[in-house]
Formats: structure tokens, C-alpha cells, sequence
């Protein structure tokens, strides 16, 4: 991959968790299996986002919030029908196990939170270089109420958002040098369609 | 103003509905009030999400988005609660009128939807320029199940998003000719900042 090449302004980059994008399978594991009749309470063999939801409990004992719900099932319903079936569900069920594996390396003390250092060190792991101030914006983002601590959910949410526009960004940016020109309406297409 | 000089690339441009932000006032209309004490069904004197999704129905008869109340919440929540008391209440009481006065003159036939020729004209009438795919875009956005029409949430949501981000646009287009340069820390602060 040429990017992979030179000076890159974003480190070496963001990319999905191993094992996030299995190859298409039709035998499911006994273990998504078995999630998924936990999760599909109305048995309709299909999980929209309020079943995911009642089934997700961040650090806090609390659900996941609708919107990092929303967000993953939009990421493997690919019929865009606001459910996903087992086969998509096992994806997913990869894909939360992943992230949940980085959270934990991170959140050592077991919190279910991690803290502005913790999230520093996870991106930079990730292969971010952030500057101080853009971490502490994104904690204030995560967290309006201002206790600088980012849940599992708002961990993921932050994960996908950063990896979305950085994508959205890479491919505008035909210099390789970090910064790009952009008309108005390709920014608004952008920042809305990335958005969650 | 000096952007409405010359050459505009976003047309005459958005801004919030006349009345969205009326001067602070210690007396609260009782309209206003009626509706408070309706939505606060803790008594606590305080509205958060949930309550104010409960009290708000979009024209099929669903609740309003979580996304679409938090939104409204986090715009006139100052002090960052997740919370609004009975003043900030007031003004996201007007807000929200505005809103349906606007869209209720674009929702002819009186569907609690508007299709993608309704939006158009919306968005015109607000100053905007969209190309035609840009509309069918954000139809698609608001509405990936494709039925092609927006609800007055998503109405809302999205209204919300374009202002949001034409104004980060515009703060950044200093040669005013709908093009900008943005390095990549900034072009994920704006995206991310002002995502809902």
C-alpha cells in the first residue's frame, strides 16, 4: 500500500481490529450461536438495535447506548434493514469481542472506564499520533458531563468515528502531507455521511 | 455582513429559525410552562432525554430519535447536565415549533413526511444550493431503509448537521470561494465536533 511509504501524517493509521472482517461463512460458531438466541428475545431470527441494546452493558452496569448500538448494526446490516441475521450477527459478535479486547487492555484497573492517558495510549497503539489537546477533545466529546472517563460504548463510537474520517480524509489527500482542499459540498458529504 | 457580498457559494446561507434564541427572560410563557410540567414526569424539575422522547411523536405516531432529543437537549443544555431546566425548556419549546412550523409548510399533504422535491425546496428556501445528488444523499441518510422520505426528527437532526457544519466551512473558507485547505487533526475536529 503506497501509503505505507514516505512521511505519513496520521502514523502508521488506523485498521479494523484483527478478525473484525472474517471471511463470508456458513457455519456459525457455537458461541455467536448461541449469544444470538440471547439476544434475539422476540426469536424473529433477526437482532435490531433495541435487542442489542437490552443485551449490552457497558462498565457502568448500564445498556450501550443507542447510538453505538445503531452504529454497529448499521456496519454489517447490508440489506440496510435496521436488523442483522446470524450470519451478520456473527460478524458483529467478532467485532465487539475485538474492541472489547482492547478496551481491557487499556482499562487496567478493570474500571469498565478508561481515562484520558489510557485513550492516549490506545491510539497510539492504533498508530495515531495525536496532539495532547485533540485527546482531551475527544474525552470532553465522549463525555459532556465532564468526569473524563470513556465507557466501552463511547470508546467504540470514538474508534469508528476516527477510523471513518480518516478513511474519508486519506482519500483526498493525494499529497500524502496531512492536509487537503475540499469543496463545500464534498465536506458536507463528508462530514454527514460519516457521521453516525 | 461581509459574507453575503460577492460571490456565495452556500446561496444566502442557513440560520436558526427567527425566535430559536430569544433574549434570557425570568418569565416563562405558560404555554411553555403547561408543557413543561407535562414532559418533567419525575417532577424533578429537570427534562432529560428520555422524557422528552416520550412526549414527542413524529408524524408516523413514533417517538422522536434518541439522536434527535439529545441533539435538541445538548443545544440549550449550558451548564453540560444532559438536563434542561425550565428556561432552557423555554427556548428549546420555541425551537422545536419553529422547526415544525418550517416543516409543516413544506409537508403539504400533511403526511408527517416530507419527500426529496419537499426537501429540496426547504433547504432552497433556507439559501442553500444543493445539487440534486446532494438532496438524494441526504434522503438516503436520514432514511436508509429507502422509503425516500423524512420524518420532522430527521428533519430536524439533519438542518442541524448542515448548519453546523457549513459554519465550521465557513469559518475556515477565508478566500469566500466554497473551497478550503485543512490539515487533518482540524478536519477531525470539526467532523467529530460537530457529529451529534
Amino acid at each position: 500500500m503506497s501509503y505505507d511509504g514516505g512521511y505519513n501524517p496520521y502514523g502508521q493509521g488506523y485498521s479494523a481490529p484483527p478478525g473484525a472482517y472474517p471471511p463470508q461463512n456458513s457455519q456459525v460458531s457455537p458461541d455467536a450461536q448461541q449469544w444470538f438466541n440471547m439476544v434475539d428475545r422476540d426469536r424473529s431470527g433477526k437482532i435490531n438495535c433495541e435487542e442489542l441494546q437490552a443485551a449490552l452493558a457497558n462498565g457502568k452496569g448500564q445498556s450501550f447506548s443507542e447510538t453505538a448500538c445503531k452504529l454497529m448494526i448499521s456496519m454489517f446490516d447490508n440489506d440496510a434493514s435496521g436488523t442483522i441475521d446470524i450470519y451478520e450477527f456473527e460478524k458483529l459478535f467478532n467485532y465487539i469481542n475485538q474492541w472489547l479486547t482492547v478496551f481491557k487492555t487499556y482499562d487496567r484497573d478493570g474500571s469498565g472506564h478508561i481515562d484520558e492517558n489510557e485513550l492516549q495510549q490506545a491510539l497510539t497503539q492504533m498508530g495515531f499520533r495525536f496532539s495532547p489537546e485533540f485527546i482531551n477533545f475527544l474525552i470532553k466529546k465522549s463525555d459532556p458531563q465532564g468526569q473524563k472517563e470513556v465507557s466501552v460504548d463511547q470508546f467504540i463510537v470514538l474508534c469508528v468515528q476516527i477510523q471513518r474520517f480518516t478513511e474519508a480524509f486519506r482519500i483526498r489527500d493525494t499529497q500524502q502531507n496531512g492536509t487537503i482542499t475540499i469543496g463545500f459540498e464534498d465536506f458536507l458529504t463528508v462530514a454527514i455521511g460519516s457521521s453516525i
